[in-house]
């Protein structure tokens, strides 16, 4: 699994940041589905941020797609009738898919972090 | 002059970027039309980032409507027929609009800044 980037190559994509949190959410075992949404909305309503519904599921779907995710269907204790879905990395090798992405998001954040430093000390004289 | 962010509020788009740009070569007096291109791609290159043509002039087009800057021809000095186009803040107001949308983006750079470090935070564990 690669990430298609801006073909100018401009900063890192929404979808690619996306996958990424849902990665580490998945390796931390709290990649439920119903909950998705309202904790990415809220991890990044300080800075303005609000992913939208669209672009969360097609984040998820591309990962189960590339084969590094899946989803599980629980029941819930207790409860007859109610399931609750969550996702874990996919077969065999899902894991080590997911970790490659990871190198890969990992260097591109590096590149943006670069970038907008650039930017600010061009354009606005400070470091 | 105001930008229109991404709706969903994700990092700064490439056209506000270019634009912020613009405005500090116009203040450096070295915005030259023919240039333009090869000086900015040159400037990303070690940044993987290629901003296109269509791009480029999008934002140039837009500092121009929006009263920010504005063309000027000169001939050069000891050619009958060539003409070098440069840009300047446009009558009487162009300069203060310019800085004005400079503080802005100083916001949503560091804004941008923020989201990145805290993703690689939150991913890779590290500050």
């Amino acid at each position: 699994m690669s990430e298609k980037r801006n073909p100018s190559g401009f900063l890192v994509k929404q979808r690619a940041f996306l996958k990424l949190y849902m990665i580490t959410m998945t390796e931390q075992e709290r990649l439920y589905g119903l909950r998705l949404l309202d904790v990415l909305r809220e991890e990044f309503r300080p800075f303005g941020y609000r992913p939208n519904h669209s672009e969360i599921y097609k984040a998820l779907h591309d990962l189960i797609e590339d084969g590094v995710l899946e989803q599980v269907k629980k029941k819930k204790e207790g409860m007859k009738l109610q399931e609750v879905v969550y996702y874990r990395f996919a077969g065999e090798n899902g894991h080590e898919k997911a970790k490659k992405y990871k190198r890969q998001l990992k260097v591109e954040l590096d590149r943006c972090q670069s970038m907008i430093q650039k930017a600010v000390r061009d354009n606005f004289g400070i470091k």
